[in-house]
């Protein structure tokens, strides 16, 4: 029998995907499990989304441009304006989700044994598109303490190699809903300029920012125009996520020729997809502010909650739909599979991310995990409690030296 | 400003891709263009694809599984089944289109320096999807002379070396429409198991075979089912390319667990689409009799046309819906450029793909096109009298040796 790849060995397979069974298994002995684990909101989808597909009058449903329809492309364009993101529909090339543009810009910047830097907790599937880049992810820790701020750029500057080849930033930030600064975007502005490298932006989460602070796009940045990959998607702010619509966005016209090739190798990002994703960029203000609003009441809800059971800490997150909070356990892989396997508290237990999967630093966010707020406010209290529950009965089978 | 990634720029940029805009230039012109260039049928989506979009009756657009959604993964299985491909849907993978099964089966089986061997004409994006996976491909031409049948089983083996990985066939084919015999994909079977390789077969046109042979699937040859990788596409049987719906079939449980973590990093293949593909899968068998028959009739008129205009010849396509022409050019490319950029015969003019693009062995295929059967009967007929006058024209232009 033919062996895998080594690369498909590297792959991580990530501690939250090894628990979605056990979760299954939770379901099927009765018990009512709180879905914390992953940013699949239960907040609908805008009735346009759903109007734009009963209205599909074609006979064929044919593939689209391999960049995706313009009209798409343009209607973006005015939407990221509304963020001072002075894009035109040419810089803008369709994917297959957010995920397809990560690969992509991966694929066409970095070649194998080249390294990008990222601060660390991080979204755990830019690893996963890295090895398939044959790319190296190298991490500078930021810490719950510091409420996940910007590591001090020095730390940045100390793990530049000749292999060095991009920084990647995810903001608002998935897993630490943590938003950068003027003054800290400034600082990676001037990381990328001096070392002239690619600056990768996911902003996928720009509509999730509570605090009052700017979002400030990479690409507000003046003088890295052409380093910068902005990584969209709609599946966030539109609750669409199976649709896999995303984009990448650079002023970079090598790049863009060179994402182009490996666009055009895959044919065409879905037809479908996009019709919806273009209505959906006309959903009403209403629409998007009682979102908002949803996102607002769970975010203080949840974080009041978390912060006075006792051991518990996280800080208040400023934007995205997640946060990380640190726990009284010593390990929290084990305790969140314990939660699915062990525990339930009146036929109800918790299924939250274990952090470990988010850091490649070994043994950094142990006790961490990563709480996605996308159940409503009553399901969210009722899985705080089982959690308070879940950490007391933990506590006296495992007791803390 | 910093580099694009020497992968990127290996990456190929197809002929065919390079004609798209002096097509869409003489459309500007006010010529009618027809474009045999892509395998874009004319040939109606079934009414059950769209019923079933115009019933979705959700709240939210969310992931479907990394997988795919486990009803269209059982359908598919009965489908198979038809085939006498015999299948569970735990060995079936759904993919955003037959491309990404290509991608992610290159991905995990193929390391950065793995070759496989391919017969040549072959798609060309097979070369694109290898490139990203750093492996290499190798060709065995076939000829046009022996209609492109299966070159001698020693002509592989001349080819193996210690970093072959695997072999990758198309069938029916696509360039060549050639459908390979029994006696063929026994040769195949032995090769790949003497040399314990893995089989690619790509098997999108199954539904599309003229001429009684049958269609054998490499997932019908005992002795080789841990090789097997299955690659298939709902796009060309249901005429709709749009959605992006394929699949990665294999009964080798450590590839599927492999191939999971790719699909895991992606989260989900489109929702819609796969909503669309199950409900196809019920496509009456009048429709399927139809596109059928359609294409059978198109083939012949086609083929007929063809080899009736002097100097020309292709041999009759057993299977898919696309032939390779030798035409009396020495430059194929040029002839194809030229049509589109400075012939036209009472305002139309002809878009096809210079076979160059489908060979990597330097020069082969130099006066060969490849032309998809994608239009109607009438619109083929006028395009090949269009055809007979380009060449008259060209050759005054172009006189050959």
């Amino acid at each position: 029998m033919p062996q895998v790849s080594h690369r498909g060995e590297e792959m991580p397979a990530s501690p939250i995907r090894r628990l979605v069974p056990l979760a299954d298994k939770a379901v099927a002995r009765g018990i009512k499990v709180y879905r914390l684990n992953i940013g699949q909101p239960d907040v609908p989808t805008p009735p346009e989304a759903f109007e734009a597909l009963k209205k599909i009058d074609r006979k064929v449903l044919e593939y689209s441009p391999s960049a995706g329809l313009l009209s798409l492309r343009q209607k973006l364009c005015e939407y990221y304006r509304r963020f001072h993101i002075d894009v035109e529909a040419d810089d803008v090339i369709i994917t297959t989700g957010g995920s397809e543009a990560v690969l992509f810009a991966f694929m066409s910047c970095l070649d194998p044994g080249d390294e990008i830097i990222v601060p660390e907790p991080s979204y755990a599937n830019y690893m996963a598109f890295a090895i398939s880049a044959g790319a190296k992810i190298v991490t500078v820790p930021s810490t719950i303490d510091d409420g996940f701020e910007l590591p001090p750029v020095e730390k940045f500057e100390a793990l530049i190699s000749p292999r060095t080849k991009g920084i990647l930033i995810c903001n608002p930030n998935n897993p630490t809903g943590y938003l950068y600064t003027m003054k800290e975007m400034l600082q990676i502005r001037d990381l990328v300029k001096r070392h002239d490298l690619f600056l990768f932006s996911d902003e996928v989460y720009r509509e999730f920012c509570y605090t009052g602070a700017p979002y400030i796009s990479a690409l507000h940045l003046p003088g890295i125009e052409n380093n910068v990959v902005l990584i969209d998607s709609v599946s966030k702010r539109y609750n669409e996520c199976g649709i896999r619509v995303g984009a990448l966005i650079t002023k970079n016209a090598a790049l863009r020729k060179c994402v182009m090739k490996f666009c055009q190798a895959r044919l065409s990002p879905p037809l479908v997809g996009q019709i919806v994703a273009e209505a959906s960029i006309d959903a009403s203000p209403d629409y998007m502010l009682a979102t908002y609003n949803e996102y607002v009441e769970r975010r203080k809800f949840l974080v009041d909650r978390i912060n006075r059971i006792p051991g518990c800490y996280t800080p208040i997150p400023m934007g995205a739909f997640y946060t990380v909070v640190r726990l009284p356990v010593d390990d929290a892989d084990d305790f969140c599979r314990w939660c699915l396997e062990e525990f339930d508290y009146e036929g109800q237990t918790v299924f939250m991310a274990p952090a470990s999967g988010f850091y490649t630093t070994p043994g950094l966010g142990r006790d961490e995990v990563r709480i996605a707020y996308v159940l409503n406010r009553e399901e969210l209290g009722r899985a705080m409690t089982v959690l308070e529950h879940a950490l007391a009965a933990y506590a006296e089978l495992h007791p803390r030296i």
